[in-house]
């Protein structure tokens, strides 16, 4: 398999086309983005990283049959994807109040949320991928009730298992976004990646961030703690067989 | 009975107890606001207009076997109302694309939605009543998913009943406000005011606005408006007598 045509080049990820019409070749970049773009850097070995954390997450999620869009692993910062019909909308799940919640909602910074909190954001630059509900989706055509009931649904099995997966290694997982697409055959599959960029992941013993609020608010350097989520999933993964 | 002491003011009636503690007495008042209370005023004529409108639709609404908290008329400006424990939600439903939903997702003016969308905005005055979605809500204690689900449906039953109400009296509903509370008994009942001040209704021949956005745009005086649209409601309902 090789990658041909470029078809879209995102703030942390590259995807082209390959030889197969139904399989995309997607590079994991070492940019990292904030402040919607404003905040721009090269980050040496961020797309190794990123990229790591996602095969292993995928890999775990497909063979918990939790259906994702992961094939396989090409190199360091590449991976083989299923090509799928995006679904237009970001679902943000939630665990632990956080970010523009706790400031939308002026409550406690990790005040438990249970039920979890399912938010979907239109992906929309022109309009600043703007917050959503599903009556607005459903009536501007951007996915049908039998869709988003079906992306609720596996979110939630989503949810469970890596909440439970990060607990396992001493960390919460206090929310993330996933995206979802559809397979030529009408599969709905989790999509985009799985790691620290996407996630908010805090220590349970030192409370510290281990995702890119580091990167975000000038933490520090950030390739370590990525680094440091890899290896607790590698050594929990490894001692699990 | 008679009014005791004043349990609420807000910004178009006055609230007070009375000699029943399951019975409110409530005050439409000439007071109009707009902009988040930024531009207020006083217009007389249109506390008594806003509560013949309400009354004779909630009569409707109770007639239809769709609960109200409304229970009889006083005088020109005043009704009695059954007590509820009010849910801290606001309930917007659009069939046809205005205001905020026009300028966030920038779609054209007038657009059909269908299915209609409903929004809950969360009643708070320190948080200027966010846009908020059922997950959020339920997360953080406003209401359970069950209330969620019995709002979704009467609120779909109310606007079926006032969409066809004022199609035929050649108006389209475009959007209203709803809130709802609780009885003691636990029966969820429609509350608040059912009124041109809470609704966007167009004159389908006209195309001309019949509701508050005349006094949010300065486009001409407003009783003769809501005049009109109460007495083509008095008109169709004495004809269908």
């Amino acid at each position: 398999m090789e990658k041909a045509a470029v078809l879209y080049t995102g703030k942390a990820k590259q995807m082209f086309a390959t030889d197969d019409p139904d399989v995309l070749w997607v590079e994991y970049m070492d940019q990292a983005t904030a402040l919607n773009g404003k905040k721009k850097v090269q980050i040496a070995g961020k797309g190794a990283l990123n990229r790591q954390i996602s095969s292993l997450l995928f890999e775990e999620l497909n063979a918990a049959g939790l259906p994702t869009h992961y094939l396989q692993t090409i190199d360091d910062h590449t991976m083989l994807v299923k090509k799928c019909a995006m679904i237009p909308l970001e679902a943000v799940i939630r665990n632990f109040a956080s970010g523009s919640f706790e400031r939308k909602f002026q409550v406690a910074h990790l005040r438990p949320l249970v039920p979890a909190v399912h938010e979907f954001f239109y992906k929309s630059d022109a309009l600043d991928d703007p917050f959503i509900n599903d009556e607005q989706a459903i009536a501007l055509g951007f996915a049908t009730r039998e869709t988003l009931t079906a992306i609720h649904a596996l979110s939630d099995r989503v949810n469970t298992y890596l909440l439970e997966r990060f607990a396992q290694i001493g960390i919460d997982l206090v929310d993330f976004k996933l995206e979802f697409g559809r397979l030529a055959d009408g599969t709905l599959v989790l999509a985009d990646e799985l790691s620290p960029d996407n996630m908010r992941l805090v220590d349970q013993e030192s409370g510290n961030s281990l995702d890119k609020d580091v990167f975000r608010q000038d933490r520090g350097p950030l390739t370590p703690v990525y680094a440091q989520v890899l290896s607790r999933l590698q050594a929990d993964a490894a001692a699990s067989r």
